[in-house]
């Protein structure tokens, strides 16, 4: 068992070595366009930029080894395993309290006016609230724009023995702890906003957290997904034949490319950069790999793009779907179908390249840490850092002094400043606020880290595992069972 | 306990970090200067190149961290303490046999017309010789240019029971097994060299040698270095009053300027850039380090020279020990103990700078892994590749392809080539010759690492350590001991 310092040092020495090379390959690109006119300075720059990134692969691939070696990686599925199930547990009786008539109550309306990622991570607000105020989460789905048959006619319910909304008087949060039915309102719209809202992780579960997982907070909102997001026998069926068709299998990258009505153009080639370094890395081991992504749009075109543009690869994803994902049939049943099957193969890639300003791709990114110990890295976001919509404030901390050299606008850092991080450029330099300061400003990225903030919610001392931790199923595992044979093997288990 | 892939990956991971910055930064340096005309963009290359130094420093300070997490500093001391007890236990009964009359026996004559180093060096090789065919060495140091009153003035003989070569006719290496007393000739002139010669670790300790450190050969003679060379009390008193003169103690960077007789000559800059980087490294964690460095040369103006370029710097030396090593000089009792102390010195600070084509500083390379558990990287040479003189060959194997650009220089790899190493341009390139091709040529270091050569050698079954491991003084405490109050310790002991 590694500790949390370990953990943290491996993590950190991995940041830094893509850090480090971001940097650099951003200025001798931004060098060498500054010198097209002299081809022999161009040519020069351009082999010091393939030199550089061809040793960065390497030591990277030795981080990789190192972190599975001596154990390490059996231990680290066997966490998440664990971990996971307890969460799991947890769930689960608080969505089965022992007589629903008198339990104590939060309800939600699923639908809202936006689309499905910011409506599901809606849910997953309310069940965050549900959990931190150890209420069962009543989510009310009806008049759903996305299916007005509701939730369960795509997702099992989140209960099979409470749903029902009544219990006396609907009182709006906060009321009191005696008032037996609470009704929530959206995120942005809450008064007294608990501690326990994202990014905060559960006091309870820190070490265990922050040492198996790179992005604590992204892992938990993945725990509540992987309770809510249950396919319906039906919806299985789709997905495991849309599985068989596409013959889905790894190694394959994840690529969403957000359109219509989001604002930046983003053309294919940008994303298609980090799907070559993917493979580029993984060709160091396997020179001969198959190069697959699974592309998945609002924009149908991209889908045929890819695959005129980079016949080296084997591009799944279906216009069909990108095409439902247009406004003007996006809110039907067979668009959501589309939206689900989409961002489950995603999910299910192992790599994912995207803009993080969409929801559709932060719920991918975490779903994709319920089948992986710690994919908190296995993604490029080609604008936002990760965040939850509506969230309490992000705040990174540095590690080091930051003397800024005169004539630059960076921000100065004394260790242990507390800056609010406002986004990453992916060139070596984060943005943000200097608490002290106040100077809003670039500074260097790895001259800080998140702070991870914990709260103190209910502790569920009453939910023990009864199972032994090696009858639980592994990470793995989950995965394939998620990917496939998942309705065998649900025939076998009920 | 780290497993033997573990401890390798960690070193590589060390070795990436640190060759990926000499290569960035060589190459920066080369745009820069054919930039000069430009004073925009020779800014904006000292910027990155500052930027970058910076960074790799945390990386590096981040790695180092990781090596001594989760206990593993702690073991790496105990197994070092340990090992080490093994090799100078069975040392010590080589050279204890129970009747020194009818033992067999190697005679090495200590003196050649060569310095010190050369000598130790050929003391040495009749050591290892001496292991690798089960025979009790026998040094004759008379008319020892260095002092004719011999090896036993200034260093304990080589045992304290068996130091007479009589035993028969002496017959000439390699005589047979029967032989009573074989005669040894310098390394250049051996026939029939075994395999057990340098750079090979004898197989029995492959496992354990490897794992520890990352220079086995270096530590394999090191082993050696420190079974012969312990100072008689006489000399031990010279060396711990110039230590409390001085006020020796880290952190400290040794220096050795080697001039007079040998032939390229480098300015003290070039040395002092990496004691800047050495401490420019440490004050990431002790802003206020004061700098220190002990010089030993043998040329005195260096010392004056350093002390009047930087005076940032507390620079121990002795300008007359310097005076002494001058050709005219360098054969005396008194220089003897200078070039004995310089070495002593040297091979007790944190991090050595020198040219590696001198035995002087190899010697305090090989002596200093003796004080810590892997001191294998605390260099910077400006020169050669740690080499022993008149070693078999060094060899490289390549870990990936390598495929040179067009119109470069560059050594064709494919994974498992064999490289005769015969230097490091410390730049990103070694310079070697690929056996499968006979292509002499520079090829990136990363790719490549050190094939460990092992040989069968006798393995002292007999010896067993007869004190528990936990009595064993760690490798800290015997490099204190080597550094101070070493007189009145053994005053107790004896
Ligand atoms: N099928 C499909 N639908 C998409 C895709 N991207 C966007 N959409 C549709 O557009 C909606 C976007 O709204 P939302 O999920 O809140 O994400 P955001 O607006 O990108 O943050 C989705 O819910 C889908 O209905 C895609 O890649 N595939
Ligand atoms: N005291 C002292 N003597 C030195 C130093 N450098 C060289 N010498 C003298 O020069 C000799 C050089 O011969 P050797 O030890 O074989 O080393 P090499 O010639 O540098 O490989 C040493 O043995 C000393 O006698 C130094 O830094 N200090």
């Amino acid at each position: 068992t590694p500790s949390l310092e370990f953990e943290v040092t491996r993590r950190r020495v991995g940041r830094g070595v893509l850090d480090m090379w971001w940097y650099l390959e951003d200025q001798l690109r931004d060098l060498r366009g500054s010198l097209d006119a002299f081809p022999n300075h161009v040519n020069q720059i351009t082999t010091i930029i393939e030199n550089g990134a061809e040793h960065a692969r390497v030591t990277r691939h030795d981080l990789a080894h190192l972190s599975g070696a001596d154990g390490l990686s059996v231990w680290r599925e066997r966490e998440a395993a664990d971990l996971s199930a307890l969460v799991q547990a947890r769930l689960h009786a608080l969505q089965h309290p022992s007589d629903c008539s008198t339990a104590r109550k939060l309800t939600c309306m699923l639908n809202r006016n936006c689309g499905y990622g910011c409506q599901i991570h809606h849910a997953v607000y309310c069940f965050i609230m549900a959990y931190g105020s150890k209420r069962t989460l009543i989510l009310k789905s009806q008049e759903w724009r996305y299916n007005p048959a509701g939730w369960k006619d795509v997702f099992k319910p989140l209960s099979s023995t409470c749903t029902d909304p009544s219990g006396g008087w609907i009182v709006h949060w906060p009321g009191n702890n005696n008032t037996q039915v609470l009704d929530l309102p959206i995120i942005g719209s809450l008064a007294q906003r608990p501690a326990f809202l994202p990014p905060a992780i559960p006091k309870d579960l820190r070490r265990r957290n922050t040492r198996l997982h790179g992005n604590p907070s992204a892992w938990w909102i993945g725990q509540f997904l992987k309770y809510m997001l249950k396919p319906q026998p039906k919806l299985q069926q789709v997905l495991d034949s849309m599985s068989d068709q596409m013959n889905f299998h790894g190694p394959i990258v994840g690529v969403h490319v957000r359109r219509t009505d989001q604002a930046a153009f983003h053309p294919i080639e940008e994303y298609m950069r980090y799907v070559d370094e993917y493979f580029d890395d993984l060709s160091l081991t396997s020179p001969n790999v198959k190069r697959r992504v699974y592309v998945a749009s609002d924009d149908p075109s991209v889908i045929k793009d890819t695959r005129s543009k980079y016949p080296n690869y084997e591009v799944l994803g279906d216009p069909d779907i990108a095409k439902s994902a247009a406004l003007t049939t996006r809110y039907s049943d067979s668009a959501l179908k589309g939206i689900i099957a989409d961002i489950h193969f995603l999910s299910l890639t192992d790599y994912l390249v995207c803009t993080f300003s969409s929801q559709v791709c932060r719920i991918a990114y975490e779903v994709m840490q319920t089948m992986h110990p710690d994919a908190s890295s296995a993604f490029h976001s080609l604008d936002d850092i990760y965040y939850y919509g509506g969230q309490s404030s992000h705040n990174q901390r540095a590690r080091f002094d930051h003397v800024p050299r005169s004539g630059s606008n960076e921000m100065a850092l004394t260790k242990g400043d507390i800056i609010g991080i406002a986004g990453n450029h992916w060139n070596g330099y984060s943005k943000g606020v200097n608490k002290r300061t106040r100077q809003s400003a670039l500074y260097p990225s790895y001259k800080a880290e998140d702070v991870v903030v914990t709260a103190d919610c209910p502790t569920y001392e009453e939910v023990r595992l009864n199972s032994k931790s090696d009858s639980i199923p592994d990470i793995a595992s989950h995965k394939r069972d998620v990917l496939s044979n998942s309705l065998e093997r649900e025939n076998k288990v009920t």
